[in-house]
């Protein structure tokens, strides 16, 4: 399967008490992973079309400093459902993974909010960039 | 089994593009939890006692706005091992649980950064407050 | 003149690699201020009302850590113009004066983006709060 | 005056319920590009030095928007002191001033905690990329 990658710069805000990237940060490179995922897989931007982030978890092997730089966040897809797509994520500093994780986006009804099956512009872009 | 709740504020900067807290925000809000039980239940800093957050989970039930004023996060001991505490969360506004979580903290050596068995003052600490 | 204070609790996430409040979370204290401020004396939400912060001025007088547990923004009013409004802010923790900081608001017309009178029922409690 | 100019990507999470970047972002970015001015310019690092941010001031422009992508932060020295230095900063996204912002550091001797003068290398180093 063809995968994902963007390029994230460490700020210096990312770093807290301890030394390392904040665990929470980690939370925000992936989100920050789909936001030019969704620009440039979907040509869609994350805010305006409607889903929602139904679950989310993450393995840290290793912390990340200041001075690595950089992470790449690396997205590829899991499981492809009716209403929900997992993607599952390598967060890399200097090629080394330093965490694993995994994210759950359910598609949603704008109007009534509940799931609704993933538009089909959507799911050939997906298909198509990862070859599944 | 006893569980340890702490309230925390919504602020403003918590709310996304999207009008609601973010994601990553919960990671901030469970580290919360952990900062306040650390002080109270372990006389302890979370910034200077050498532990590290292994893993995170969250399952998002419903977003969370401004006007929710405030979040509960509850501390539940899931497993005490040797070296390691997972802990379950409820996240709650207005008594509904909006989100739960799961985290896994392990203890460490602070001179050769490997995983060490937890303190017996902290383990003594957990098994007293919550009754396991 | 009468002044509005609200108490903000101080979070792991706000410390930085210096172990110390970072700087920017000082600009997210006065805007949670102004938040409660809109809340309490204006009957308003920030988010939908056409307010624009114009400019933000923070004089730094002492670290803030984390043991310091909360602290308290103050809000006296500058100056009450015809579009904009200058508060004058302190901040406390333990009743020392930590920053001095100003930040004006611009009200502006929803439709044309452009600085408009501050509304007359905003204008009366902003006055009648503050006995000026 | 030669000045120093740093690429920062915009990211989701730095938009806030406006729409637009957050005010307290600004502050994020300006730390930033102090972050790798001291990397590029002084070949140290920020969080290591014994320097400390004494004011900080920014005016909006107009607000910033995660499809601008980027913001360039551009640091002038407006004053090197004996023990201070005051940056003058444009931020700007496609070329157009998006906030103007001034910022002072103050240089401290690490035992005492109080003011001391520039170290002679950094001075020198300034002096030297500036053309001041």
């Amino acid at each position: 399967m063809t995968t994902y990658t963007t390029e994230i710069d460490v700020r210096f805000r990312d770093i807290d008490a301890m030394g390392h990237v904040n665990n929470a940060v980690y939370a925000t490179y992936l989100e920050q992973a789909r936001t030019t995922y969704f620009r440039d897989v979907l040509d869609a931007d994350l805010s305006s079309i409607a889903t929602v982030l139904a679950s989310l978890s993450i393995d840290f092997r290793r912390p990340v400093e200041l001075t690595d730089g950089t992470v790449a966040v690396e997205i590829a897809i899991d499981e492809l459902g009716t209403s929900s797509v997992t993607m599952a994520h390598d967060i890399r500093t200097g090629g080394e993974v330093v965490a694993e994780a995994e994210a759950t986006l359910v598609s949603l009804d704008p109007d009534s909010g509940k799931p609704a099956p993933i538009p089909d512009e959507h799911r050939s872009a997906i298909e198509s960039y990862h070859g599944v």
